[in-house]
């Protein structure tokens, strides 16, 4: 079929042209960047801040911010601990926006050591974080670029995650400080960066992102569900730390501050496949891949 | 639940305050902004532009963009009329990117007054545009606004429409002339702008897109389906002019050349509900909404 073309050609390597003005070596393609990447490039993404979501047809696994949000990655691991959300259910699901969980107030579950409110954390200080930049221009930062294994934004005194595709976030009132971490959502649309430093995100889907992002929509407005029975139960929650080895699933995330992944940036920036009939040269801080593997 | 806080404000009006650069009346809510819209911002949707695609789950209308693309728009008008697409199928579904359809190559259909390839219509130039331009920096184009009802960018010199999600583009080979938009897919997440340019982008789902994003995942490469049973099966595309007038859908959209979408776009940029915050005071082209309405 034709339209096979309009991929197919994603992962063969081509050679750089003369006019590639930030390249110097044989372009590679991004299957060979990240074969031919050291394994000190790689991180073993800690159990200890990795989510196991059980749900009817499948596991999603997020990974927490604990760089940037300690203070909700602590309350959501008590929670994770308390198995505050086993039996909650998928609340939400809204085009082009986000797929939202928690638990009814009329189907309550003790929080164990969490508490109820957190302080935002929906900036920290600039000063002392150490970014990969992205050159090219944002719509809604001075900066944008990826730290600890997250993209983030700055203006130069605050930093702070970004709402991109798969990104996970902790729901709140009308209150900075009315958040937990007992609510989330991930984004399954066009990145809301209007949501940035409105709200704190708090991790990021590493696996199983498809589960969510296909989840029938919600017909009421902003897309919550208006029977129970739309509803998807949650089977249950748990920390990585928490389960026996033998149900771990080994991530491995490619560090946002190694070479592997200043190449990686560079083969999205520059297309070099041979489908490309204008290599581009540009990429939006959201179109940058971030790479997981499961360790052999 | 305390999720319900995350947007319930989204739609309640706010005063203007004193530092707003873009304001002087009082800031009005979007739905307000629409409610009170006078009637010739809004243009009737052409029948002629639109296609109907009848899946066994529901109605897709996907408007054309005549004006961008008119050998596309003609090209697909005539594949319509040829009935070309009763009995084609969803082949791909691929997280985070594109949804697509087209027939199989052992399963042909006669092309009618349609040709097998088109010029490539990737951008036309800028002169005699009138792009209703957004104030706010964008990863890929030095310009970006909005024309005929549809994203667009340019560099000056041409100007093409971006590749926004729900936005549909017509599947083409490894040369520039080899689409046809006999094989179609629309974006289902983050704006994957680094196909603008080098694919011809023919129009926009005006109704139905939450049936095409929550198609199930494909498994194999790029997101295609690996066995003809995971494959949706596609009814019938219809012109919206072919069909009797009992069938059509009588859609107006907010002219984007209008003072009301102008005032759109400013509540979008300037988030005053109660919820936010920060009103962030950007926006992103593909986060702006595009809106339509049912004629009553």
């Amino acid at each position: 079929m034709r339209i096979l073309g309009l991929l197919t050609a994603g992962f063969l390597a081509a050679c750089a042209s003369a006019e590639a003005p930030t390249e110097t070596a044989p372009v590679r393609a991004l299957s060979e960047i990240l074969e031919q990447s050291p394994v000190e490039d790689w991180r073993a993404v800690d159990q200890g801040n990795l989510l196991y979501m059980q749900l009817p047809a499948g596991r999603v696994i997020i990974e927490l911010a604990a760089d940037y949000t300690p203070l909700h990655a602590a309350n959501i691991r008590a929670l994770a601990r308390a198995h505050y959300w086993d039996g909650a259910q998928i609340v939400r699901s809204q085009e082009n926006y986000v797929v939202q969980w928690g638990r009814d107030e009329g189907d309550p579950r003790p929080l164990g050591e969490a508490t109820a409110t957190l302080a935002p954390e929906f900036e920290r200080p600039r000063a002392g974080v150490d970014i990969t930049r992205l050159p090219d221009p944002d719509s809604y930062a001075r900066e944008v670029g990826f730290a600890h294994g997250f993209p983030v934004a700055s203006n130069g005194r605050t930093t702070w995650m970004a709402h991109c595709y798969g990104m996970v976030g902790a729901g709140r009132g009308d209150t900075a400080d009315s958040g937990s971490g007992a609510e989330l959502y991930v984004v399954i649309g066009h990145a809301p960066r209007h949501l940035d430093r409105n709200i704190a995100t708090v991790g990021r889907v590493l696996q199983g992102m498809e589960l969510l992002s296909t989840m029938p929509r919600g017909t009421g407005p902003l897309g919550f569900y208006e029977t129970p029975e739309e509803r998807t139960t949650i089977i249950s929650v748990r920390l990585g730390s928490e389960l026996p080895a033998s149900e771990r699933v080994n991530l491995e995330a490619l560090r946002t501050d190694s070479q592997t992944f200043r190449d990686v940036i560079e083969s999205r920036r520059f297309r070099r496949e041979s489908w490309f009939l204008d290599p581009i040269g540009r990429i939006n801080l959201c179109n940058v891949p971030l790479p997981v593997r499961v360790r052999s």
